[in-house]
């Protein structure tokens, strides 16, 4: 089953795992014409790079991409674009003691009862290694949504642990390491993660994230609704358990009369909604939040069973992120871009010759 | 683009509107063989039914479903299953008053915006009424469910407005018109619900489902994970803005020495995944969470805009439920469904062979 | 599986059998706007209509279309629309001797071995009577093409047995019950299905068709061309055995020099490709023909199995065409109606800015 | 849109252009266990691979394919399969002169008016050399048919220009550089492509596939057809003009007392349908047939417009085949295997547990 692909009209499918020779993915339905490039690539992907600050992993990997079709001339063709990105620093001896046991909150076990046999080397195509070919492939989205739409999308850090993170300056969230939007409470995260690191142990995180310049009429009216879609897309991230839309959890304790949005002349008078109305774009800011457990690669011992069933301890060694919400950001944008970009697209199949009497009330 | 379709490999396809003559599905996929009939059908749309209750819309409708094809001599064929309920109680005239306006929370504006004109007889293919026909989909699901994979699905009401509810005794769930399981608080549900309506106010909830029975490998590891097809569909229900699986948002605050849950041959010590490895189902409950929004058609008037971008009040009338939220339980339960069996013929797709040498620590 | 789904952007979905209550389809992704009628569909349904000449099958079914969604104030709001059309003179007694064993030719056998049992009156989902539902999708996408596109598609009879008929006045096939474009023949048409009848046998028969008016850059390179999905749609048709785009089998035979259609500023010089290149179209009239195996059921005896494998004898009775390429021209209208309705959407969501440098050679 | 993925179950996406630097295919859904190296593929891509013998074009390339992903310890994990193959022997600069013109029975123009603007450099996207990353898919079915499902895919070369060529002897396919079955037509075959290339023509060709070993049940009664889909697959290969199931053209001229397969109890009493029966095998052997147009490059001058649309001439140089059907057979048997692995996995979704009272009447 087409597991490894997302989107409709514009669709990304992606191979690859921790410690194999390379990760990729095919981008189809490209509009052509868009001027693409390799840097322009690049640039996102250094944005999630491993390495980069002690608060991360320290496996070190160039991420370099390759676009392997789809480019001519500087300008994409219309046809499949293939990109390309090597693995160059997995070190698979790591993994030789969890060869034969399961780590808890790792994909291990669930994966051996699927398959029968797993790839326990970084956890194979359950590692957030994976990542890279989304991000990649979100590069695309971006460029075209940039230039083409108008639309521009950008996350920050919402909550580490117990430390919830405001969206006071979104343009600074990516002048530090931790995507953080909220400068004042920078020494603090790191008080919070040194300390973490000293524990052998992770926390979770929340990250944020916002699309401006959405044109209303973005999704359709009863599943593929534009929110379900990018609640699929987010949680389909590494150690996603949570999605929300504008207010989210909040509004299970809200009244109408204060959620509804109202709408003047000017534009809607709050946005509790977060940018979708019955599931499509209503041109407001759109806004996502997306919640990641905690790291289970951690050094605390814990209990688990081997592949035989009888009882173990394990202890995680290995490269691993205390935080795997730090580096979210560029994934959950990735996600967002490629949900945007597959509704622009699917819209216009639909509805490109539609006038609608109605001014737009936002811009 | 095929936006009212849900599934792959067993999947649903829905039409219908609030006030047109009739709603259906068609469901793709069903193994054959299945003794299916009407009325197995028909006891879950009597759960989702309006007018058994003074806290719901006072709209009448019987919701009687016919078996249009699919099935033969009681058994399902394996063809395509058309499924049929005629709308009976539309009362077009109610809205008259909102042909030209558009009600702040509603899908209206969006509506209008994407397709240039819009059915604003009860919000047309936006309005709650259109679940009808999941849930009907949702009822062959769980026919099968239980009766070839021994997996049963139960929703209950775990938030209303301020008021958290518990799941104390699940069975009690299908026994009040509210889905509690927290038989201690239905006064207190009574007396909120009677003041809601007292201030022509609603109120948001959160609806908790439990699908029991789930065997450890169900779903794919990189974007089509069981998590992220859950998100999707429970997203895609009217009113819905946050997905949960497991501990959800709560994950954020935690460590990874808390979160992870340790596995011993016994099972596993602790459940906050919610069942769920890596997207892949672990055997465990599998537990997710949907936060509503409070109804928006309220009768505290509110500041809108005409067709012609004017400002304009609105006063909403027409029959609605002061909390959507209460008769969400037997969508959510559907929603569920739906994708368990999408993912229990995708698994045997791919993986029918598979012989994994790790016994099942769950049962 | 979505098995009874066919297209990508505009999506049609069916269900119903030849003896069950009601047939009908699901039509989805149409654009909003167009002024669609019950009559726009039943011109489209009279023509593929039974019992309307003697040399077609005498069930009488009047084949009333109801629009039960996706139409508001007389034009499609861009929501599902949902078709219905009642059977009413199926005759299940027809059907008791064939019950238990198989009739040759029919999908009886592998019904039987894929789900294990069958719907055995008329065929259920394997007769031709479904194909009523794709005719009322098919024309949905006629009104459309029509008038936003221009596109108009007319197929003729191009052989009947041995007779093979000529392209010589396609206006006129419309005029006749055998949708014959070679007038003189009319005559001949006569005295050789009257001899079948005689002969308690039937004929083959082949079906050409032709669309005009069809832009240039419909389809897509590599799997999803424009003949790749005209080839799949024709063949899903019951009874056809054979698609040819152009020249088709005729091509295996040509030289490059006499098959290429070389280009001049007025046009191409030749229409040997039929309308495509490289799987795209070009401009040209869009040509196909779609051969069609002779009924099955036939007076004549036949050695078969019955269910349990035994020897058996059988002769068909029922109601049944001796040669249903007669009735077919207007379902393979309706196919190709279908498949270009989808790549007209979805050539609009890539390719929507594409202003190319270069004129039309053809209009 | 997903115009480069192919499968439901099992899905191939591709991307590669014949002079960009690398193709390769994402293979999706294949089931775990499977033992899979880069030998088993690289034999089938022996089977197409140009410069082997005079009659194909002489570029060199060595189509070594390299497995990224989805295989740990020799075996497939059930997750995506990246397939990699080099271009080496790109010479772009053959093709300067065509950079402004379009060459007949081409996609250039096509492609042009679609796109805007294309890749020029040995037709990108839509030359034959894309057919290598099928290839390679194919390959990973053809293990898996072989070796879990008993069921074995051969073609051959039936007819070339004016000569029809007889499956006398299908084994002998594989020796000799045509795929010719019919031993003593070689010294024709040879005469005929050396008048061919002294004439600087090409010419179309026939190939022929056969499937033994497929049970009865695979594929869908509406449009998901086993027959539907091989047509589909089998048009969206280069050059292809027609698909035939079984006895294919010919049954337009045949009587159904001619065309039924009878049924014994040790067997269908003949194959006229070619193996579907109502869109789903019988058992019997699978046979198609797929018309090729001659090349289009040839040194025959011929008329054409350049992307300003004036009037211009055109001699096709560069390396080509003269006749592409003689490389056409492994290509075939890719596209039938990828569409009989996706069909077994389907089948396997919806019906495992069928057990039919019927016993198998084909072995």
């Amino acid at each position: 089953m087409s597991g490894n692909t997302i989107g409709r009209s514009f669709c990304v499918t992606t191979f690859g795992e921790s410690h194999g020779p390379a990760l990729g993915a095919i981008v189809d339905g490209c509009p052509p014409g868009l001027e693409l490039s390799e840097e322009d690539i690049q640039a996102d992907l250094e944005l999630r790079r491993t390495g980069t600050s002690r608060h991360t992993s320290q496996r070190q990997e160039p991420d370099r991409v390759r676009i392997l079709s789809g480019v001519f001339e500087g300008r994409t063709t219309g046809t499949a674009i293939g990109l390309h990105i090597d693995n160059v620093d997995a070190r698979s001896r790591d993994y030789d003691t969890i060869k034969d046991r399961f780590r808890p909150g790792h994909a291990d076990y669930a994966y051996q009862q699927k398959y029968g046999f797993r790839d326990y080397r970084g956890g194979g195509r359950s590692s957030a290694r994976i990542t890279v070919a989304t991000v990649a492939a979100g590069a695309v989205a971006r460029k075209y949504l940039r230039e083409k739409s108008g639309i521009e999308v950008t996350g920050w850090l919402s909550q580490v642990g117990p430390h919830r993170l405001g969206c006071v300056d979104l343009a600074s969230a990516r002048g530090n390491p931790f995507f953080c939007a909220d400068p004042d409470k920078l020494p603090l995260l790191e008080d919070f993660l040194r300390q973490l690191r000293r524990d052998g142990d992770s926390a979770g995180a929340r990250v944020s994230v916002c699309a401006r310049g959405v044109p209303p009429g973005l999704g359709e009216p009863m599943f593929d609704r534009l929110d379900a879609d990018i609640a699929f897309a987010m949680m389909g991230i590494n150690a996603a358990k949570a999605v929300e839309i504008g207010d989210g959890v909040e509004v299970a304790g809200q009244r109408g009369s204060e959620h509804r949005d109202e709408l003047l002349p000017t534009g809607f008078a709050s946005n509790h909604s977060g940018g979708t109305l019955g599931g499509i774009s209503s041109g407001q800011d759109l806004i996502a939040h997306v919640s990641f457990k905690p790291t289970s690669s951690i050094q605390v011992p814990g209990r688990t069973v081997d592949v035989e069933g009888a009882p173990a301890e394990i202890v995680t060694t290995g490269r691993h992120d205390p935080c795997v919400g730090l580096r979210a950001v560029p994934i959950v944008e990735a996600m967002l871009l490629i949900v945007l970009m597959d509704h622009v697209l699917r819209h216009r199949a639909q509805c490109a010759d539609v006038d609608s009497p109605t001014p737009l009330i936002t811009r």
